[in-house]
């Protein structure tokens, strides 16, 4: 019985709140009945919630509320009205995933008025997936704009559940994920053997949303936020002894200002994503149901793309992205590289030859303008011209020639996260792009913001990343952010907006202890959860030494996974991102790069755990063929992949790019054995993934 | 003996350096001998300079150098080389006080290198009306940014002088300023009785420049900065028992940080006015010579200008700027006013045809745009639209009004300091402009900066201000700012920045206590030297009371002072700030507005005394007619003036717009006597000041 499943919350909140404050309480449950939310006020008028799910407590009795510079909404709240509503509707995303989505919720409106008769409403919504809650303040008399200072949001988790996590960095996400019990939370690791050039940690019980979480029965938690706007990122600071989350917002310049906010104003959505196994976590369409709907009107242009670039060959210091061709990649590796630079005519030729013969839809330049010279480290503002290119790029007669071979050039608009410079030349550079028929950008915010002292996850930089979607739709241009905050889901209301690194991506296996195995495994559990990742998988050479005898670096996967990658990491937009000449020695594995599509009309998650392994099969978008990823940690693994999700009564050609005999991401990561055979619904492949490894499947339909 | 004045100087030298030392030892001698400049290296290899004046110290041993966040420029300094070059020049601005200035000195690059082998120069300029010197930082090996954190530049005065200074706020210029020995300096009161709305004052020994100070025997000194081109604005530290004053930048955001810039670099130019007396400072053309010629081509739309505006009324308790006439008062008075909206259409309307009528150029425009309803004292970013109106502001039909009339709008752009929010507006906002035919804006920063943490005295400011004179220039745009910082001669460079606030104006006397009646007595040898200053003068209704029995408010002057302040202010943008109701009651007096212009072939300064009394006497650019401005503080005067300035052999006809009998600016601020008659050169006027009073006198050539 439903009523039965619940009747611990009831319990609970018998224990919790007196008579009286009974009076406040109100359940909500999910239209399926498998989330349940309670809210309450106590007798001081402070606000309560709980998460019920499936028969248990998923987040047990935990503080709303906000303390603003000038009056604390904390406590002696009364409650004006609580409204209920359903909801069910199903809408088409431009691109994605999925050909639509149901977005379906119970939603409770909880109108308070405190002593002093400020209002605020909670709006909570029960998904059978899981919750979602924001705070709205209401136009209100004497209020018309409020400093926040503090959040007060609490999750307070049942037990020591095992957690997937970063660092509430400031400034970077480009962290490598810890797995541990809650209880272990610790960031001091990554200010010492773990740190990078660009991070900002000073709390060390801190971490970023997402974070994924299981619990000892299975169920699975993320804790998440959707459509950050006009706000600082949710951090989470832990409560070790008592496993007890509570929100933490980046502040602005001035330490004591977390946002400042014009009213009428919502927070972003707080979300529990919840799932009974990990799988259901990855299907999730929460965070993007919570978003809102799309604000361009005519999407026609915006298409999801494959690329490839003028990138690696700086990562692994054949070119420099200077024109003096001097120090560039002392920035990332802090070794000094010369070499040539990259963005030069003749190269860039090169590229676009190479995509326009293997059917890439973009190629990226990076380090055709004028700046990079002195663009890292040193904290100034006007670092970067973004309609001038060095005298050897000659962009008329390449944006000829690349429209001759209908290939597309993608700007790079690297800002050295001096913002205010970027925003000044903004509609600027936006017209010099439509001028050379560019429409996608690829932008970039390394270093420490300027405007000095605000962070790359505050209020004011939120509302740049805002600001640069926004104009470059109106602009026509689709942008792919670097150095972001992480996303919250905002692809939905602007889908030009394609992609976001805003996690460690590729480029750290060229020049740093790298992506340890499990790393694309923890990925689509947390940070991809909120959008698409500009990962840049397919990189061949995956040995460093290759380039320079003295490297030791490694990418920390076999080729296969590297693959299967396409699949597994979801997003729009992909690059190739080894060079030309790697994937041209090994045409027949590059196959599958060449085969894979970037959107779909179905994905089904096959099989996950976080941080082992994801088995993901997608149909590509307006076919039937269907593709399938699978990849696993450093451990080698075998599934039995039954092929239920073809369609009855069809043949597909399979060619499977699997682990070659005695693949290791290691002592033997090149070997990929491509075998073909054909295929039907109800038939099952045995797939072996080498330790590091993976394996990607094209199912092409006759 | 032109070398026993400077006996004292070799004295010293020798009793300061060693031997070896003294081989560093140079001295720049101005191009008439008045002033002296000594540079050597102490045995520490620390720099160290002098100057001196009419056979006196003005500037005893100081210390230079620079700290910065890699390393010290303190000491280990060796001279690398000395060269000394003569200059001597004449120029002519676009508009100003004289129709060509002399730019006349001897200059001494001194080349130095530390220990580590980094490279700084020193220049120093000698000229007959003081020094100037400035630092530079050569392009060099291995340095191609540098991080100030300090400027260790001394200034050591050699006894108690009277000083006149305003404290060393960061953010604010508009305060009353406070007259005492160095060693009294002490803004204390400035956080207490004397605060206002927007100040930052943290350290209470720091002063702003310029600083004027007078010697015991009469010598003046004034220290400034010319040039403050990608720097904070320079304030001083004082040192109360040494008698000495140290540089002290404005920091960014991060308090760390002075300034950030890239080589090769040199710093604005600290500079020295010295004179035997008052009127040698006013009539100094240090600081204009010290900044870099115009780089406008075609100036011929740079056009000085008298203006009237829907200003006062708001000022005064009779309309607001926003649409909803509530409560923008509040931001300057704390008390709420509620009126009409001032900006609509009628009404400005009635301003143009009173324009029109009484040949002004411009009507200001304040409150014509979205965002006054929230726009003032919470910090937040998006305040205003730049190009959309209130609804009752028919700016279409306005600018066709205006056009026909013969008459221009002047825009105006009141950022709420958010500043980011400008710049990304900026070119549509000129744009908007260049479309309704407006070509000069009012530009403002009222309260704290957004890029929160900057200060309008920091480095990412001074880019800012000089960016919308460039932006502006641009668009064939004149600016007027108001709230930046006080200027320091970019006029010269960009002479369509006609004028700054940057300090306090007339509109204090409308709501606070006000302008004490020797304030426009100490401007021109304090704020003014750097730049003509939008003072909004001509205010005939002085006593608030007529607006509302119960206000107290007056402004503390006679009505001929307000007058007077025409000649003595210098500006080449003057308002006649009072309504047009006011002026249509005194056509009389208000001729002497009509008549005064705001451009000079010549001005003679015919008396002063700091905090005392102005007298001055300049003639109209292009024409023969002279006119006269005579002003005293809280004390009658009498002057007996010979108009020795006139040329031989003709006549004018004057009109002397006198304090008339018993007149007193408390007591009895309004009468003016009026009276006529034809003088010629070598005449005496007695010129008879009230309290508190002023007399004008317009000499017209027949």
């Amino acid at each position: 019985m439903l009523l039965n499943r619940f009747g611990l919350a009831i319990l609970t909140l018998a224990f919790t709140f007196s008579l009286s404050a009974q009076r406040t309480l109100r359940t909500l449950y999910s239209p399926g009945k498998q989330t349940m939310i309670a809210v309450g006020l106590n007798k001081s008028g402070e606000i309560f919630y709980q998460i019920i799910y499936r028969n248990r407590v998923a987040v047990d009795w935990s503080r709303l509320g906000f303390e603003t510079r000038s009056f604390d909404l904390r406590e002696g709240f009364k409650l004006l009205g609580a409204a209920e509503l359903p909801h069910d509707e199903t809408w088409k995303p431009v691109w994605g995933e999925v050909a639509q989505i149901r977005n379906r919720y119970n939603e409770l409106e909880y109108s308070l008025a405190d002593e002093a008769g400020r209002r605020m409403t909670i709006r909570f919504r029960a998904y059978d997936e899981g919750a979602g809650f924001r705070y709205e303040f209401p136009k209100q008399d004497g209020l018309s704009a409020m400093t926040v200072t503090d959040e007060l949001t609490e999750f307070q988790m049942t037990a020591d559940h095992t957690a997937w996590w970063i660092p509430g960095d400031y400034d970077s996400n480009e962290h490598v994920y810890t797995t541990c019990p809650i209880s272990k939370i610790d960031c001091t690791h990554y200010n010492k053997e773990y740190a990078i050039a660009t991070q900002h940690i000073v709390r060390m019980k801190n971490v970023q949303t997402p974070i994924a979480m299981r619990m000892a029965d299975g169920t699975h938690i993320a804790l998440a936020e959707a459509a950050l706007v006009d706000f600082g990122a949710l951090h989470l600071e832990t409560d070790v002894e008592k496993l007890k989350f509570k929100a933490f917002l980046i502040a602005s310049a001035d330490s004591t200002v977390k946002s400042v906010n014009t009213l009428p104003f919502h927070t972003p959505w707080r979300t529990v994503l919840l799932s009974p196994d990990a799988a259901g976590i990855l299907e999730s369409k929460l965070i993007l149901n919570l978003n809102e709907p799309c604000k361009i009107e005519d999407v026609s242009w915006i298409k999801p793309q494959k690329y490839v670039g003028v990138w690696w060959e700086m990562h692994v210091g054949l070119a420099t992205w200077d024109y003096e061709a001097t120090a560039d990649m002392m920035a990332a590796t802090g070794r000094e590289v010369k070499g040539k630079h990259g963005a030069n005519t003749e190269n860039v030729k090169r590229y676009i030859d190479f995509a326009a013969k293997y059917g890439f839809d973009g190629v990226l330049v990076e380090g055709w303008n004028t700046g990079w010279k002195d663009w890292f480290g040193k904290w100034k503002d006007e670092v970067f011209d973004f309609a001038r290119p060095y005298p050897d790029y000659d962009i008329d007669a390449l944006s000829r020639y690349a429209r001759e071979k209908g290939v597309r050039i993608i700007m790079h608009h690297e800002t050295s996260a001096a913002v205010p410079s970027y925003e000044r030349q903004m509609d600027a550079a936006y017209a010099y792009m439509n001028r050379y028929g560019m429409n996608s950008v690829k932008t970039g915010y390394v270093g420490k913001i300027i405007p000095r002292g605000e962070w790359h996850d505050g209020q004011w930089m939120a509302n740049h990343y805002w600001r640069v979607a926004e104009r470059t739709a109106q602009h026509r241009i689709m942008v792919d952010m670097h150095e972001p905050v992480r996303p919250s889901g905002l692809h939905r209301t602007w889908p030009n907006w394609l992609a976001c690194e805003a996690a460690r991506g590729q480029e750290f296996n060229a020049w740093s202890t790298g992506n340890p195995p499990e790393h694309e495994c923890i990925l689509p559990f947390t940070r991809i959860l909120g959008g698409p990742m500009d990962y840049t998988p397919g990189i061949f050479e995956v040995r460093m030494n290759a380039y320079d005898p003295n490297k030791k670096e490694v990418v920390h996967t076999t080729v296969a996974k590297q693959l299967a990658l396409y699949v597994t990491l979801y997003s729009p937009l992909q690059m190739a991102a080894d060079l030309p000449e790697n994937y041209e020695k090994r045409l027949d594995v590059f196959q599958f790069i060449r085969d894979v599509p970037v959107d779909w009309d179905d994905t089904r998650v096959l099989g996950a755990a976080i941080g082992d392994y994801i088995t993901v099969a997608r149909r590509q978008k307006g076919a039937q063929n269907w593709f399938l990823g699978s990849i696993t940690d450093e451990n080698p693994r075998d599934f039995s992949v039954r092929l239920d999700f073809l369609p009855a009564g069809k043949t597909y050609d399979a060619v499977i790019y699997a682990d070659g005999p005695d693949a290791h991401w290691k002592d033997n990561p090149y070997p990929v054995a491509i075998s073909r055979r054909t295929v039907q619904k109800g038939d099952v492949l045995e797939l072996r993934l080498a330790a590091g490894g993976g394996c990607a499947i094209s199912l092409m339909a006759p």
